[in-house]
């Protein structure tokens, strides 16, 4: 299946001369949503990943599934004030604006294999905070899967030494 | 697996006396996560579900795991500003403060069957929300299953006609 078909483009979201990649459209295709759960598996399928770090919110729809196709433990990484217990907070800029995550002090234990996941990789501001928390935890981060990668950003650039694993590429 | 010994109980969160659910170590075990999406799915198996409408942000963690096991679309409900295209939006009342949930418009075709999804049922006002917007659509509600009930908040009552299905029930 051509994914880029099921991805909607949305000029001046979610502010002007933003073009925004909404993947409302393959959310709605099953075969489509397993497809790019899969796609976004398959570079790390040998990777022993012990858990799967997705970012609130749409990481999430692409973080659970893949946590169990990997047979993994699924972790959230949240924006600030929704974790109940201790956390870590990294705070980053991103393509429009400010914002923090936070993940869960135990959510990981030192050594543990982690994969990263989100939809898109813009900036890379995000998925370095991201990555940012996982070392602070002790963890191993195998790397990032992300299903849309916007190459005109260079987000790779901002992400030295992760290895970043991307399904479809503007 | 009894699945409330993976469900931390935290007091005082979000605010003062309210004891809180919280599902993280239960996403942490795959087999936890997949058992709680597999007995949310159960009682719709046979119901010829179109759709999952998902609530942001931990309904999304159990709906597109279940909407994959259904062989149903993901329909994200999500809060305001978050959707791209055209929208209808729903406020209401929650445990803790206001809220509006939004849907694109043109996410479920009329005489789809839907059905709800979100973690918990507090006071009802989320998924009473949640079935206004279906209704909007034209869709068919064919239930809503979340994992955990509290029932002392009697969130039934405030869901009249509506098929609720919950795991567990405290």
């Amino acid at each position: 299946m051509d994914l880029s078909q099921v991805i909607r483009n949305v000029a001046d979201f979610p502010s002007k001369g933003i073009l925004f990649r909404d993947v409302t459209p393959l959310l709605a295709r099953p075969e489509a949503l397993r497809e790019a759960c899969e796609r976004m598996v398959a570079p790390f399928r040998d990777a022993r990943i012990d858990r799967v770090l997705a970012i609130e919110s749409r990481g999430f729809l692409f973080g659970a599934p893949m946590a169990l196709m990997l047979g993994a433990g699924f972790v959230p990484l949240r924006k600030p004030g929704k974790l109940p217990c201790a956390t870590l907070r990294e705070a980053y800029t991103l393509e429009y604006g400010e914002a923090a995550l936070e993940v869960h002090a135990d959510a990981v234990a030192p050594g543990q294999r982690v994969l990263l996941v989100d939809d898109v990789l813009a900036t890379g501001g995000t998925l370095a905070a991201a990555g940012s928390l996982a070392g602070r935890l002790g963890a191993e981060v195998a790397g990032a899967a992300v299903l849309i990668e916007l190459e005109g950003l260079r987000g790779r650039a901002r992400l030295p030494g992760l290895r970043v694993e991307s399904v479809l590429r503007y």
